[in-house]
């Protein structure tokens, strides 16, 4: 099952394809922490079988929102992947390293990107997300954790560096979290139907190609991640855990930051493609 | 006015003191981002001289539950006093160091605490807590900050710091999220009625003295607080921000850290007191 979230900001609908079929699933509710408390994808199924939910045209949609709605925490994990640990001058973790964001960074995966104010160095970061469908409390196994993943999302964790890594004396939060930082989709996959253990995911900039590697690069994969962090805290339904980015970002050196007018692209072998352009913030008041 | 939410968990009441007298809330609804994006407070004032509040007898009323509910944010502010960033072999911070952690974490502030699985150094630390009360982004003055913020709260601000400074590379969250690791309460004043420049704030273990600092120590104040995180970030209504925490932590190696059965109290003048019973992780599946 893939999830969608389409429509103006603010009013999209949650859209579920079952079968290759795409129906409105308002009937069930939106796509936020009740949705999943609430087994959501089951619901969904049952009322396709019962013959409940209206199919819809996808030709007939606007905009795709954020298949991730009013989660009640973005948590993201820091150089999971060895390559990418390198390039930022950092030794391979013992643990996943993580930081939060703020959810107001969530946006739609195509939405126009305001760089923030006084920016000089925002960067890219295409990550998997996994999507919390079960509470995750003290899991005692990767099979424990493994079953409270309820799905998965294409994100780009975007960064400002001089915000993370000088203006708050090495707590990374400070440039994860400017408006807009955080595209997310275009849907979700839900665990039943989506491996995550082997997908490629690249970046480009203006069409020149930046990552490209794969998920079975990554130093803690999914179900290690929800049981490692469960040990420190509860993961909610409807929580995203963005499990890191691979080697290529412009923290490396080796590309430009992003400036106006730029093109960003993300994309994750059976998780879509974002694109977003940037605009350089503008005093509007 | 002061604010409280009391009743059993997940059934609180919200309360409204104005002018020594308690008032049901709950017609303009419970203290979370609605309550304080509609302008709450002025809605109450408003209710109460139209006579259309119910009065409320405080002796009929159990538990202090969190006057804060489902903030989108739990910001902390890291090292904001100067003798307690000296105890922790840290120099004083050029700007606000922040981290977050996450909303689940916010109990009541006479709930006891369950010690994180396998926590050795479970510590606290009083602080004063900011609540946004409406939109803050990229504010340009101090004042334009402090316009933004709703009212204040006492908080304790648990960390583990093992999981704190070890477990995560050096990124805090890790250490503050434990589930019931912010207890807030026992109430919000509002800011017309609270002054934070120069408040006394303390703690206690086993009713021995820890903690005995004032605000007036803080290094970047309320204001500048709100004022530089808007910078980064929108803070949005609702969302607490905990300015930091004075020396006297068991961190400084001067106190044991928290074990089963102690008692941990905390107290801000004009926010009142929290008291808390500690007991061991046990399993119960």
């Amino acid at each position: 099952m893939r999830l969608f979230r389409r429509g103006a900001r603010g009013q999209e609908t949650p859209l579920a394809e079952i079968d290759g079929t795409l129906y409105d699933a308002s009937p069930v509710g939106d796509f936020g922490p009740a949705f999943w408390a609430g087994d959501g994808p089951s619901r969904l199924r049952t009322l396709v079988a019962e013959g409940a939910l209206a199919e819809v045209d996808p030709q007939t949609l606007s905009r795709y929102g954020s298949p991730v709605t009013a989660p009640s925490a973005v948590i993201c994990i820091g150089q999971n992947y060895a390559a990418h640990a390198a390039e930022s001058g950092a030794e391979p973790p013992q643990r996943p390293i993580i930081f939060l964001k703020t959810p107001n960074t969530v946006v739609g995966p195509d939405d126009e990107v305001t760089i923030a104010r006084g920016s000089q160095k925002t960067d890219w970061e295409v990550e998997l997300g996994i999507v919390i469908g079960a509470p995750a409390e003290y899991c005692t196994s990767r099979d424990e954790a493994a079953a409270c993943i309820g799905g998965y999302v294409l994100a780009n964790d975007l960064s400002e560096r001089t915000f993370q890594l000088e203006d708050s004396g090495g707590q990374w939060s400070k440039g994860k979290c400017s408006p807009g930082y955080m595209p997310l989709g275009p849907w979700i996959a839900t665990a039943d139907e989506f491996d995550p253990s082997d997908v490629r995911l690249r970046s480009w900039v203006n069409g020149e190609p930046r990552q490209d590697s794969r998920t079975s690069d990554m130093i803690f994969d999914c179900a290690e991640i929800v049981r490692d962090l469960s040990q420190y805290m509860r993961l909610e339904p409807g929580d995203v855990i963005s499990t890191g980015t691979p080697q290529g970002v412009a923290l490396s050196g080796r590309f430009p930051y992003i400036g106006d007018g730029d093109v960003v692209e993300v994309e994750i072998e059976g998780l879509g493609r974002q694109r977003q352009q940037y605009r350089q913030w503008e005093e509007t008041r």
